[in-house]
């Protein structure tokens, strides 16, 4: 069994490399640049009944088994500079491509690293471009970065050509360290790349005026970063070093962790059992997700973002990058090394992304997962005799981490023992900054160090939940909590208020609502809870944060059709993962997203459905977020309810101490003073 | 010096009992109940001027100090049960009374534990009482517990008398254990103490229907909890034990924590200072706030709260606790004792209460002090080069815990290394249940367990804070980001949005409105961001939350005022504290509260300036609360903006590991599976 791959693992190394040479031999003849490989998940239905025999455990060797599938990206490179996108499934199992689909103009593959290489060649290579840098005159000792950037959405003029084009900083080289923060001394040029002729055909002369001038047209002196100044966050380059009295805080578990990890992608933990498995197009992925036996979640995801910037002089608006399906995750995601990322004792995942020939490349610890104390769980104090009980609250968290060029976004999904799970987003990173003339201030963005203006802009997130309440037929309710007025023979003192809740019929856009403490609940209308008499559900609490700015009718907005509302219901379709839709990258709308599939207006009450709860941070940045932001977070919760007949984590153990102990005397700071070194179980 | 008090510590045990000598010295030949003793804080103006002298280092012995004051509550108990509840403020400077007033039958004393030992004895001789508990039949083994409450809103026919009510409980004592949960087992009864006489005056006899049942009336069958059952918290008495699986986690700390604490109460950490004490009617008290010498805040508190039930049936709109004011925190806070509540290395403060003699009573640990590791504080990776530099976020956490009959809170005062604040509230403990008849449901509650019907309610914070941004003058600015429409000459691609900032000029009342990331900052308009060029501030982000739902016009929400915005901006007077008013106690409205101090329509542009936040949360019962509940968690940020010229944390070490190791083999669960033991500095 265990040679096996289970129907939901992502693809191994050998299968990659075999789906590689089945897509080649049916191009045999013809050069392939592969954009991506990776598992194309089988039909939820058949997924089902492996799942059903599994759990029910008359899993046997002769069971049936989904199709292992591969889905394959890649670049048909005819003559003439001729380049076809394709789109195949490969059948592992048949040893075939059972799908193939040549992806017309209207959109475009998304990006890779080697697409990035190829625009930082043609702008080393570029005479305009080195013209236009020689006007800069930048002091002696700095030399020119370029940041590779997705091209956003194109102006009407650009039709569907494919461009990329590059921010431009330059670095100063004097301290000797590579790690000197070019961010800090912006250029004012944006030099755009024509994909097709890798050649740069343009290069776009930013403004950097400020309040009162004109949105476009050339204001700054020659000297362009004169003004600006170093700002180093590498340790190293600290003009005093880092604080010195900061002592150590260690986590240790003596019996290791709390959790096995079993079959590759098998977690169990605390009753939750779930597998994680690493694409690169989402990150980490968790699927069938139950608690004591019981199914919560058949697939919970990051489904896309947006990050639109506000600043409204051309062509910055073409700053709005889609993270996930601009170029996938597959090269941003970060490798946790060893002793940087968390505390404790630690599981990495490695992952499986390919090279432009297709081959497979293992990527080490893309994912890790540790436990983490997040303060009291619960506890009571019996007043009458003294007796308190507490319980800690133990986490188990799934992390993932991506850097896109100055940015970074930490991805956790949290598991608690009273049976939540927390997603969270973090930003941290480096605000994207551009060039703005000494002395000035700008409304759309605030100066965070001379010289360098951090434009205003958002950041929305969508993560996509896929629910199995006890079962896959399911029906949000929203609820909300409502003021009555007094009335004599309903409500004689006026306290009351009314619960109402309201069956989601059809597929839609929801809103949050805090105000009307407005929750949404995935109940399973065919188990009642044996106290309540209600049905099981779990409850989703839409973070009550602000959706997309941009005009609606602007391109920006258009392109991300998802970040219009916080909560999404769509009935179920296989293959529909991507809020913001499959093709991102140059975008002029969203295709295919969300708010398609809930314009199909279906019927989804006692259906499988599928929620996309989306949050997002409004980001006026702060001098405090310079150079390196600290950061800020986001958390979607989402709870049982009615789902088990008490607190799931009742039978948690209670603190014990291990090798408490009292010290008495001086202990650096806190001399005289009683300090104890506590645990818990 | 150390000899001589700050003028911001707590009283002594040694002035607590001089100033219950002068108070018992000024009313000779009369007996006096004591009801609290503490200190009252000098006039701000004061106690500035002595902060400017201690902080420029030109504080002597012979440096002018404020008086040391305490406030004294007691009653003078005179012949024919006459008694007259008194205020006095004691100099223990002078040795004298140096104010005294009589408070009128229109407000009521806070309680005390003697008020509610009365009243459990009162109901103990009741006849009445042994009657209506005779009726109900309570099973072989059970026995009555008598659970005191604040009486809530009087009905208009109370008048002034001052009652105190009972929620009345079976304890299952057949197990022999002491705590054993009795809450299971709810009896519909209220009994009433009419505090002049000490006597029980009324049995109020409850409702038990549920969905369609008159709102009063008796339904129940003459056994009225045979058809509730055991539920059990206290690891001994769960019918399946606790879990196994739990690992131990542990937090070491081996060269002691960063943080000193010197003088008794002065903390510092990180570039943080402050002072830390302990009153009974707020618990911990944060005062003189800075980060790296700079002033920050003058004052943060937890200043009150409010938790009306929604229950219509009478007399249950008289649950309405006020938990700070109705009786104060001292005799509510918990004793942190030694493995219980935190992990690492902790510090704890003692207070000190009084006795109802006046006596000093020293009660031990309750604040504790401890550092905590929150994840990942910044992180950024040179994709160029592969270095990564990540820093932990640490933070300093002062906490208390009160335990209020069957509820408890926990509040957290968080510092954290880049300069922010986070006051957490998180809610636990058994949520108030009373009898419902077998099979029935209500619409007002949700049946937790068989026969208690756990009812919906709200809980309602308010944080008081008192800024010193750079100074005291500090002006109060509304900040929105609001989305504008495009325009060819201003706004040309539609991606533009508008930051809008509004100072708050006139004192009032304001809300939250995440759809506008609405957010208030406070600056000191005299000091400017030299890099920005904006003033420098700290930014306040209001929790969107659910206000009070209770109609407008009832009495719940009449004497809760302060529970009708999410923001007050008023002008700083001395001893003006309490957001719900000075007495809470029965009060039928909120008199002194902050909504009277908003609606003196002062000028608060460049003023000393206090901010109110208030959030809550609309707590409608789940299964998974009982018997005790997951913790709920609110926050209320305060970071800076524009304070600093960086990210303050920008100099926190990044990672180290201290005695890293892979391990590699069974480690239990995880076989096969590489896990690493980490740790950080």
């Amino acid at each position: 069994m265990a040679s096996i791959p289970h129907p939901l693992s992502a693809l191994s190394m050998a299968e990659t490399n075999r789906a590689r040479d089945i897509v080649l031999a049916a191009h045999a003849g013809s050069v392939l640049d592969f954009r991506q490989l990776y598992v194309l998940e089988p039909p939820k239905a058949e997924v089902i009944k492996f799942l059903d025999l599994e759990h029910s455990g008359k899993l046997t060797a002769s069971s049936p088994r989904p199709a292992r599938c591969a889905q394959v990206f890649y670049d048909v490179i005819g003559g003439a500079s001729k380049v076809q996108y394709t789109e195949s499934v490969v059948d592992l199992d048949l040893g075939k491509v059972v799908d193939q689909k040549v992806i017309g103009p209207e959109h475009q593959a998304s990006l890779t690293i080697y697409d990035f290489e190829t625009l930082a060649q043609a702008v080393d290579r570029s005479a305009l471009f080195k013209e236009k840098i020689a006007e800069l005159q930048l002091p002696e000792g700095f030399e020119v970065v370029v940041e590779p950037w997705p091209y956003g959405a194109p102006d009407p003029a650009d039709g569907d050509t494919r461009f990329f084009q590059a921010l431009i900083f330059a670095r100063d080289t004097r301290s000797g360290n590579p790690d000197s923060n070019f961010y800090a001394y912006p250029l004012p040029l944006i030099p755009v790349m024509d994909a097709r002729t890798k050649e740069i055909v343009r290069i776009d002369e930013l403004a950097t005026g400020g309040k009162g001038d004109a949105l476009g047209g050339r204001t700054h002196k020659p000297t362009v970063v004169d003004h600006c100044r170093d700002s180093e966050y590498v340790p190293e380059l600290l003009p005093n070093g880092t604080r010195a009295d900061l002592k150590p805080l260690t986590v240790v578990q003596p019996e290791g962790p709390s959790f096995s990890v079993t079959d590759g992608n098998l977690v169990q933990w605390q009753k939750w059992r779930m597998r994680v498995t690493f694409n690169p197009r989402e990150g980490a992925v968790i699927h069938d997700v139950r608690y004591d036996g019981r199914p919560v979640m058949y697939r919970l995801s990051m489904s896309d973002m947006t990050v639109p910037y506000a600043d409204p002089r051309p062509p910055f608006h073409r700053k709005q990058a889609f993270d996930f399906g601009d170029g996938g995750l597959g090269n941003a995601v970060n490798n946790l090394t060893l002793g940087c990322d968390c505390l404790g004792v630690i599981k990495y995942f490695d992952g499986v992304l390919t090279d432009a020939k297709g081959n497979a490349v293992e990527t080490k610890n893309v994912i890790c997962l540790h436990e983490q104390d997040n303060g009291i769980n619960w506890k009571h104090t019996n007043w009458r005799t003294g007796r308190a009980v507490v319980t800690r609250r133990r986490e188990l968290v799934v992390q993932f981490i991506i850097t896109l060029a100055n940015y970074e976004y930490i991805f956790n999904f949290k598991f608690d023992q009273a049976a939540g799970i927390v997603v969270e987003a973090r930003a941290t990173g480096i605000v994207s900054v551009v060039n703005i003339d000494e002395g000035k201030t700008a409304p759309w963005g605030n100066v965070v160090s001379p010289g360098a203006l951090a434009q205003n802009h958002q950041h929305v997130f969508c993560v996509r939940i896929d629910p199995s309440v006890d079962g896959h037929e399911n029906t949000v309710v929203q609820e909300e909590s409502l003021p009555l007025r007094a009335d004599p023979r309903t409500n004689p003192n006026g306290n009351m208020y009314e619960v109402r809740r309201t069956p989601v019929a059809t597929s839609g856009g929801f809103d949050a609502a805090p105000m009307s403490n407005r929750v949404f609940k995935v109940q399973n209308a065919a188990k009642t809870n044996p106290v309540s008499g209600k049905p099981v559900a779990y409850k989703i609490t839409p973070p009550p944060t602000q959706l997309l700015l941009a005009d609606p009718d602007s391109v920006q907005s258009r392109r991300a059709l998802f970040a219009r509302h916080h909560l999404w219901v769509t009935r179920y379709r296989d293959y529909e993962l991507y809020a913001g839709g499959r093709y991102t990258l140059q975008s002029k709308a969203e295709v295919g997203g969300v708010k398609d599939a809930a314009d199909r207006n279906e019927d989804v009450l006692d259906k499988d459905v599928v929620l996309w709860s989306v949050f997002g941070l409004t980001h006026n940045p702060r001098v405090e977020d310079w150079p390196v932001m600290p950061v800020e977070m986001l958390q979607l919760h989402i709870t049982p309810s009615d789902f088990f007949t008490g607190n799931p984590a009742l039978d948690v153990p209670s603190n014990k101490d291990i090798g408490s102990q009292l010290t008495t005397g001086n202990q650096g700071c806190c001399a005289k003073e009683e300090v104890a070194i506590r645990s818990n179980l």
